[in-house]
């Protein structure tokens, strides 16, 4: 909590108590019919107090609520952007005739030019740049692969429910909400209160269902429409689920990312490479979260286009042949360290915080750079975009850094790319699940000595009683990890056979033991197996595109509104009686409606530096300066100078309306 | 069926029984003790006769089972194609690595590139060269735009389960299967069974369920993989489905086209485009169709990449100002009478085929002549191109005209392309669901006058009693069709008040006497309202790209196993022993091995034109062209010449291989 918001809050409980105790002496007084002259100066007193406290309660306001006209004004700037987004078909609220569906959007014919141009670039930049490979997945996805993935289990948010209507909410933003508000609209509560709501809110993402559940009874939250009671917490999954064939026993869900395409193809890739790493695959696809209840308007959707890269790498060299055409780029960046200091985003040169190992390794720092370029190409502002490392708590376990370029717009700051190293977690997993091993091998020069698992499936036996299985089942035996190998191998001595689980069969198998010779051998090895670290920048194209429609928008009409202020003022200034007409109706109308009206002259403001200024009986026009508009009217209408000479000093405007 | 078929099938049977009859004639005169001549006779003429039987088999063969061996040859073309497409990742069957999922495939990085070059095709050549309004909708769809398009309740394919395993089979694909190889393979059936079974397949689209069945039953059909009994056929429908939002009371589906979320926006799109027809709007994106058991391959997948256009035109003007442009083409064209007179498809005037009014009209005949250029610009094959028109038991009740691009591949004639004129079924069956008038509007210079039906809404009194929704309501009475409107006239006239559905705002409002006011009015008008019908060209991608590459495919490959067998065949001609090696391992290896044997010369087929000659001692290599190879063996075996002489008169050929 910031030291000055601490000391108004506690300056604010010392004053109302003040007030108290200064209210009672008024009222002590009077009881006791004290002199005139004394009730007042106690009263004086009281009031100069509330005065205090009144200034305090304004600072404080100051201090947590930000600029309330500054968030007015962002309000009302997006509200101006989002007008102009549909009303000119940029977007579309999806199947509006029936009353749409919260969270999905159409691209209208802009909106689809626009992103036609993003994506063609996006592939320009990184695909053709770095010759990736690009990968062009279903997003109908079995479940096994969304199990392997973890999101299954764990793709969820915490969901409580109006216990009478049924209606649903994301428990963590009705937590948030109420914190939230009561910080900033609350000013009675203490300053160890409001400490302790930053508090909720900070470790928010990391409460668990029992917890949001805890605090949101504590706090007496009840569901915002009806202010029924809610129910406790519980997970929903964010997928889409669906059936896959008509047997109503193949589960599917449409994929909430397009990562997970490119690890199941990482063995036909990595062969379709020449077995050398690095490389990188790219996918362009639509995604899929059913949101709970989206908010954000387009930046929190149903349905969106990610664009993801997963660069395969030797997680012993993450070095980049390219990064020094990047390392002296500077921007806006914001480490975990300055982020718990509380201090804000600095610029800073890339180069130096990959080699102060801010950013974990080169090829990270060499992504964020890319995409540095990327966003700025395209037009979003160098000085509202940073990027910002991820908390401790905001990260995987696995992952060994990541970063999220965030671009500022009217809802804050949003993330719209993250750069993560998710080391080799992906493709373990599919390893784990599939039996299919995922793994790069690399050649060494001086063959080393090494204690080994030796898995020697026999062939012969496998084919006899596997037939066209045999490959899948020797790929699989091939695969079991060292805990399997041996407890199989005890299991074959002591049995003579064992159930075998072959995944890619779905099924199990019974392995004998004459088809298998399981030993830890010492080994010259000549290759070195392992698997890849996988760096990964994942763009939100969706997000990008509105972003960057924030920073390019401006309304020329408020331009001109200043002017019709500016003008206005002179006219006042200069005595002279005026009406302004904003109606929407024709100009050549609005000149026959002054013309009857026997208004003399009509100034029009349609351009930003000059304006017509028309008179009525000759209907000539002329073009003045904004700055002189109020000076030459003064001059005609007081008679110093006649029109006849503004007609001959002022270019003419010569354009007449259909009207007229 | 072809008359020749028919007199085979009646001549086999005759046949057959002359057969029997002279059978039990050699066997009456052994029985008799008939003398050894005419018993040989007897026997003779029996084998003539089986002779003969035989030669009108393989005729009949032949007339129904088209040319065995062209039919065999296609099947490894396709596997060739298919080895090459999936071993270079053009495809990838998806998730592959668990066993993959039937109708899902990957683009690889070639293929991906290819579908990228297409689409951006499909772009220039129509969406910009026509000023298309492109859009870009979500694939998750509500309930309520598929059951107004009809999908909810009549997108299905037919469904039969094993009822021991419960597998699922399309009950159309069982019946045709069988009939087809009936007609094919059981050379015994008669004439007019052969004709009953081909009516059969004529007719399988039109069967319903209950005709399907009893053909089942009666043809004593099972399952394919267990021969177990079949259920009775049912409707299973082909859209994946899902629910929309956490409380599992909003059913969504994934969309089975593209084109409903044009349809949905056409008044945005028509205002979009200043209120003038015709326009055109169009979209590319993913569609899904839950096949029951999906077959050929790539052909048939249950996610694939759309291109649509919906061209919107005034219903009593079809003509379109680029018409002549396209007028001149000349292609093969298969109308509906020449399908039906048994004739194939002719080359044909696309100007003419509309003047004659075999086409329907000008912009259905100016988007199949756009879709002839763009598929023959890709690089499909002009003469292996067909457009065939939709049989009237194939086109909807409401469709105008439809025509099929057809390319031939190894699986037949396949549709890729659709060009539909769809009347105004969709724009309406939207706006009966919405209530949202979808109706574009054109001034007439000569009022005319009407009796039309007149509703007046008193937007005060609706404002009085639906607030926020008063815009709605208002929208949805003056949406009702004539009788609707005279049916809520009398209602209100009796009981003052009457109950009405808005579906925009998804619920029943009270509608009084007061609110509206309907009557017959004869009117003077001033414009037309009308809604537009829809001409659809609607492409699948994936099926187009698969044809291109069938088209474009060619082995190297099989040159050269040519040239082993013409030089194999000159090698024996000359007298000289020789064993090819086509062993997969390095020529460096082949050689050793052939040294070790103490072979004297290696002939390398390398290339199409020459072939590299190489002696055993010396490893000189010498080019030589493929018609002197067996000559110069010839000469130096024989002694005629020696290798020193060849050395001096061949140019000498210096690659060596690593391992020599």
């Amino acid at each position: 909590m910031a030291a000055s918001e601490d000391s108004l809050r506690r300056a604010l409980v010392e004053k109302q108590s003040t007030i108290e105790s200064q209210g009672n002496a008024v009222r002590a007084l009077k009881a006791s019919n004290a002199e005139k002259k004394a009730v007042d100066e106690a009263i004086e007193k009281l009031n100069a107090l509330k005065l205090e406290k009144s200034s305090i309660e304004k600072q404080l306001q100051a201090s947590v609520g930000g600029n309330p006209g500054s968030s007015v004004s962002k309000e009302a700037f997006r509200q101006a952007v989002v007008n102009t987004l549909v009303g000119r078909l940029f977007f579309i609220p999806s199947f509006k005739i029936y009353g749409g569906v919260a969270g999905l959007y159409d691209y209208g014919p802009p909106g689809c030019a626009i992103k036609s141009n993003v994506l063609a670039f996006w592939r320009q930049h990184f695909v053709l740049e770095e010759n990736m490979l690009e990968v062009d997945c279903p997003c109908v996805t079995p479940e096994v692969v969304l199990k392997a993935s973890g999101h299954v289990d764990k793709f969820t948010d915490l969901m409580v429910k109006d216990e009478k209507t049924g209606t649903c909410y994301r428990a963590d933003h009705l937590l948030k909400d109420f914190c939230n508000e009561k910080i900033q609209k609350d000013l009675s509560i203490t300053a160890e209160k409001a400490a302790e709501l930053k508090h909720v809110l900070a470790v928010l993402d990391d409460l668990s269902a029992e917890e949001l559940g805890t605090k949101i009874k504590e706090y007496g939250i009840t569901a915002p429409d009806t202010r029924n009671p809610l129910s406790d917490p519980y997970p929903f999954n964010l997928m889409f689920q669906t059936s896959i064939g008509p047997s109503g026993l193949s589960p599917g869900y449409m994929r909430p990312e397009t990562a997970q395409g490119i690890f199941v193809n990482f063995k036909d890739l990595y062969n379709y490479n020449g077995n050398k790493l690095p490389f990188a695959a790219a996918q362009i696809g639509q995604a899929f979260r059913n949101e709970i209840s989206p908010r954000q308007g387009l930046l929190r959707v149903r349905e969106f286009t990610l664009a993801e890269i997963e660069h395969f790498v030797d997680p012993d060299d993450k070095s980049h042949p390219k990064y020094s055409e990047v390392a002296d780029l500077e921007f806006l960046m914001f480490p975990r360290e300055q982020q718990i200091s509380g201090q804000s985003a600095k610029k800073t040169c890339l180069g130096e915080a990959v080699s102060k190992g801010i950013v974990n390794n080169e090829t990270l720092g060499y992504f964020i750079g890319r995409v540095y370029l990327f966003l700025t190409c395209l037009g979003i502002d160098k000085d509202r975009l940073r990027f910002r490392q991820h908390l401790a708590n905001e990260m995987a376990h696995y992952a060994a850094d990541c970063w999220d370029a965030e671009i500022e717009s009217s809802y804050g700051w949003i993330e719209c790319v993250g750069i993560a190293d998710r080391s080799a977690y992906d493709l373990r997993a599919h390893m784990d699940k599939s039996g299919v091993p995922l793994v790069a091998r690399e050649r060494i020069s001086e063959p080393k000595e090494v204690e080994k698992l030796v898995i020697a499936p026999v062939k012969k036996e496998l084919g006899l009683s596997f037939k066209g299985n045999q490959k899948k089942v020797v790929e699989a035996l091939e695969a079991m990890n060292e805990k399997e190998a041996l407890d199989m191998k005890s299991s074959l001595e002591t049995k003579g056979e064992v159930e075998f689980h072959v995944c890619t069969l779905g099924e199990n198998v019974t392995i004998k033991k004459s088809m298998v010779s399981i030993s830890k051998e010492k080994k010259k090895e000549h290759q070195r197996t392992f698997t890849p670290s996988v760096i990964e920048p994942s763009f939100g194209i969706g997000r990008i595109i509105y972003c960057l429609y924030e920073h390019s928008f401006y309304l020329r009409i408020s331009c001109m509104r200043m002017l019709r202020k500016i003008i206005s003022k002179s006219l006042t200034a200069a005595g002279i009686s005026h009406k302004i007409d904003i109606t929407g109706t024709s100009i050549g109308k609005r000149y026959a409606r002054t013309d009857e009206l026997g208004v003399p002259f009509a100034i029009t403001v349609d351009s930003t530096s000059s304006v017509t200024i028309r008179e009525r009986d000759s209907k000539d026009q002329i073009r003045v300066n904004v700055e002189e508009a109020a000076t030459v009217m003064k001059s005609v209408t007081d008679g110093n100078t006649t029109w006849a000479d503004a007609w001959a000093n002022f270019p003419h405007h010569s354009s007449v309306s259909a009207e007229e």
